[in-house]
């Protein structure tokens, strides 16, 4: 099989596994250990971050968690995890995952880090502050129903509700009606239930 | 007509005016004003951070420059500015855009912000730190030839080409081998030229 999977379980490379469980797509599966592994010569040859995870299809080799996801789920279209090319749900799809990979990821990070964006600053920090993209992520989840393309569970779904579940489990994240409502409509999902069942202690 | 780009001449939303040259796909532009008609309570339903580029498809929002860069290469695929969906380098083409908008705009702001990730916090920083994004940054250009999808020009040029033009400008890259070649083939592109011709005073 070309699909070859470099990740790690205790790792964002656990969302792919939940993908693969919503497309119902087989693929080989290679666990890379963190500090030796990851930054050995040969690894760092696939992704010179030496983190995980990363896919590699043939010759093509796909890091970054959201680029994976949106690959697979265009590769395999008609498991119709993503909005196809002619629907403009399709903007709302790319908007979610851009969001969660860009603003999102580097507004959490920036508050781990214990960094505050100053009010002279928001304007060339691209998520604002970190309350801008709070508020926005919940305006937008209270819109989502019952997934955030509406009708249609898409690959963004995979990656912002396994975000959520994993930041709200961290305490990284307050809650909110909106994200409760939302995490609750996707709890309901079996391909959610077979993944929380075999990764709980992630 | 359906297509709306909310944006501003001195924005990073002046890189979809350059997709929209290379796609030959005309929209309405709305230039909205920094601090005021940017953050009225009317934008501010549109786009909750009060930022631009915002596109707008019917009642669709879409924002997160690579979102839009995204959604309009597959809303025009005739254009081919993205890999087919069943073409193993459209892996290669999410890496770049995800890469772009996620690990690079975190890791150059963080810059910006005067913020250094300690060794010990690089395992949970998605960039690691500015020299491994660097570092991965030019190993990937190092390999586009003459694009980073190879033969085919796509959206994800558009986004990083800009980018790197940008930083340039500003000093806020330090230039590389990989770099100059890479924007010398961007450069030849007579959709550059056009778009380089009317927003030379970005
Ligand atoms: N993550 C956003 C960032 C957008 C952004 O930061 N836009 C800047 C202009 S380049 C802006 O509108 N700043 C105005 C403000 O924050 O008030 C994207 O990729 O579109
Ligand atoms: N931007 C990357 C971040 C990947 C990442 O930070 N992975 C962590 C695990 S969740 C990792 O491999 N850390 C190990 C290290 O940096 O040594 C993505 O979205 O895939």
């Amino acid at each position: 099989m070309a699909l070859k999977l470099y990740t790690n379980n205790m790792s964002r490379g656990v969302v792919v596994d939940w993908l693969l469980i919503e497309l119902g797509v087989e693929c080989e599966r290679i666990e890379v250990a963190y500090q030796t592994e990851m930054k050995s010569p040969e690894y760092l040859k696939i992704n010179p971050f030496g983190k995980v995870p990363v896919l590699v299809d043939g010759d093509v080799v796909v890091y970054e968690l959201d680029a994976i996801c949106a690959y697979l789920a265009d590769k395999f279209a008609e498991k119709s995890l993503a909005p196809a090319l002619n629907d403009p749900k399709r903007g709302l799809y790319y908007r979610w995952l851009f969001f969660i990979s860009g603003p999102w990821e580097a507004a959490s990070t920036n508050k781990m880090l214990g960094i505050d964006v100053k009010a002279e600053q928001k304007m060339s920090v691209g998520y604002g502050d970190y309350e801008d993209a709070y508020n926005a992520f919940v305006q937008g989840l209270g819109e989502a129903s019952p997934y955030l393309c509406g009708e249609q569970f898409t690959a963004a779904d995979v990656s912002v509700a396994a975000m959520l579940f994993w930041q709200l489990k961290m305490n990284e994240v307050q809650s909110h009606p909106a994200i409760e409502r939302y995490l609750e409509n996707i709890s309901k999902r079996p391909g959610f239930q077979k993944f929380a069942a075999v990764f709980s202690n992630v």
